[in-house]
């Protein structure tokens, strides 16, 4: 065993997953603009993507300079071939299981949704399911693609990553059950499972804005509060066990329920089911299933803060504080460059923003916090199915 | 600019130092051994160790095999020159200043300590105190060394070790004070600045026995309680402003008053100030510097509990939960293999430890916690100067 030759060898693979990331990540390039994006040398550059052209992965564009008035020798553009691989992505939500179908480029192509009870499942059923829907995805659409290349899973809950195993999910009734061998049994292809926030984290570090912060945390509020941690460039996965599980820090260990069956997680002041259940106690509001109340519920109620229900007011005021000691004990512990809030939940970013900055000027000192940025991304459903795409198309890169 | 040759000299360059770390960290190896350590190939070894001898930093031992009673071919062991360079390392905490020189093996020779009123130094008369010891041992002690190489400074508090600078310490009276500049000018070496708890956590993973761990949380309990993160197998530094400030998360954001101008911090309830105040308000005891409670007096405390004072036993446990609630809050989101208990404070760890995991219960779903290994590391005090010094001698490899 030479280590000479195999740190070489891993160099070549890192560059080339790069290449591909890039083009990914930032749409066709020449490759003179992919190098300097990238800070690698034209020869390499130009002995990676001759081979990856004559795998079909990528292709060159048409000259494109004759729009750009960039004079000189004309710059080619290069460009994945999204017709070179598909994966297929599952989002397993409560009562929800939604397929997509991402292209090698990492597009999305439809949608397919599942309303079940999905806590009524067992293991089995769960796995019949999913075979089923791959299966006739596949027999319709994939024989346009050149290659299936493998199935990504986004789970609400808690996943073991390593061995493509769902620990805890509250759309499920029972625990521990592997995942990724079954299906990729049955498909031969890799299968990723990965915990929906953390989806969405890799989505967004994807995304030209943020490629470049080396240390943020994505907290999604919605139906649950779910965090994804970058850390040193890279998405924390943890050691053992649960990770990022923001939602379930404590503000008070004596606060109110929470569905984890501790008590006083900033989740059980500030998600949805949270803000809705308190409501519920001050005033007549239409029925709702308790951990899921809709998206229609959660405007209406938002609409009677807005109109100046002071009840309704002070409970966005509260669960912003709640949020905000919380992201104070985030700052304490991890200082990142930036903290970025999204999810269904920040409809009320409006109502909630004065407590949030209430709650972290309380909890952590001011000098000391100076440095990390703030800031909502407005909420897109499909960042869970873009991030899971990337997962699985990067998992299964040579 | 060729991608290729600066990659391998890269590489080079790792290896280089993964050799040199290799037998700082576990003492004197054949080469055979070193290359099996590290993965590395015997040429690779045996290429480098040539160089890094060439230059004087490591001497063949005298043969060992004479006493090993290993057959065939002598392997000769390895070891780094101590006397190939010198470290400076200064701890800076509350009320005083203590110095002492690391060789190139990472050995610490000797400690001087200057007892002074720390929070009454002008930024100019700290540098002038550094740079008059710094002087006084490099002239009496230097000579002996081939060089003398850098500087390392723990400082109980905030720091930005990128620019060297210290933000802010309970032990000086001003803020914001660029450190490494004016002593890396008076001595033309490198000068590191690191949180003192950063340092214990890097001699920590410097030790055999954690050397494999690739995520922990080292908690370090004492006059404050301070906290270092490796993630990924290293060092966190985090983005911007503070970082692993977990005695300042909160346990109760109406709790008692802390140090740092907040109310309810895991410190307010933990560090020995913390429990020698409450102490203060149920019994007689000894006057005390009210922010830092002499060993003995804490020692004394202790005693009463064990021989069965029932409040300063209750004081303990209920300091053990809080502790266990933030141990709670940080299993959920980052979920460490290992977190480890350490510093002078563990001298009452049978005091706390039911409350502890009482904590740990009460604040996260027992299902997901049962990877992580919560653990006591018994205390010395020199493992800030042992991480000092090794981080000195790194920050200055070629």
């Amino acid at each position: 065993m030479s280590t000479k030759i195999s740190n070489t060898e891993k160099i070549r693979q890192v560059n080339r997953n790069d290449i591909i990331n890039a083009l990914r990540q930032a749409g066709p390039m020449a490759r003179i603009d992919l190098g300097n994006y990238l800070g690698l040398s034209p020869s390499t550059v130009t002995t990676i993507t001759a081979q990856l052209q004559q795998s079909g992965l990528i292709y060159e564009l048409a000259d494109q300079d004759k729009d750009s008035g960039v004079r000189g020798r004309p710059r080619v553009a290069i460009d994945l071939n999204p017709k070179a691989a598909c994966v297929i992505a599952i989002k397993l939500s409560i009562n929800e299981l939604q397929f997509e179908l991402g292209d090698y480029k990492g597009n999305i192509h439809f949608q397919r949704t599942r309303h079940l009870n999905t806590r009524k499942l067992s293991g089995d059923m769960l796995i019949e399911i999913l075979k089923t829907e791959v299966t006739s995805i596949i027999d319709t659409h994939g024989h346009e693609y050149e290659q299936f290349r493998a199935i990504g899973i986004a789970v609400q809950g808690f996943v073991d990553s390593n061995s493509g195993t769902i620990v805890w999910s509250p759309a499920l009734g029972f625990r521990h059950m592997d995942l990724a061998t079954p299906l990729s049994d049955a498909f031969s292809v890799p299968v990723v499972v990965a915990n929906d926030t953390d989806c969405i984290g890799v989505a967004v570090q994807q995304s030209p804005q943020y490629k470049d912060v080396k240390s943020m945390a994505v907290i999604m509020i919605n139906y649950g509060v779910g965090m994804c941690l970058i850390m040193n460039g890279e998405l924390y996965l943890g050691g053992v066990g649960a990770v990022a599980e923001f939602g379930h820090t404590k503000f008070s260990h004596e606060g109110p329920q929470c569905r984890c069956g501790k008590r006083g997680c900033i989740e059980a002041y500030v998600s949805d089911y949270a803000i809705y259940r308190d409501a519920c106690l001050m005033m007549e509001l239409p029925e709702t299933d308790v951990m899921h109340p809709s998206e229609q519920q959660m405007q209406d109620l938002a609409e009677r803060a807005r109109q100046g229900d002071e009840k309704i007011r002070r409970l966005y005021a509260d669960a912003g504080r709640v949020l905000g000691v919380g992201i104070g004990n985030l700052l304490a512990l991890l200082g990142p460059e930036k903290i970025i809030l999204t999810g269904s939940g920040i409809r009320t970013y409006d109502l909630m923003e004065s407590g949030i900055f209430a709650g972290v000027r309380d909890s952590f000192v001011e000098d000391l916090i100076a440095g990390t940025v703030i800031e909502t991304l407005p909420w897109q459903e499909d960042l869970t199915s873009k991030g899971v795409v990337i997962q699985a198309l990067s998992y299964s890169e040579v």
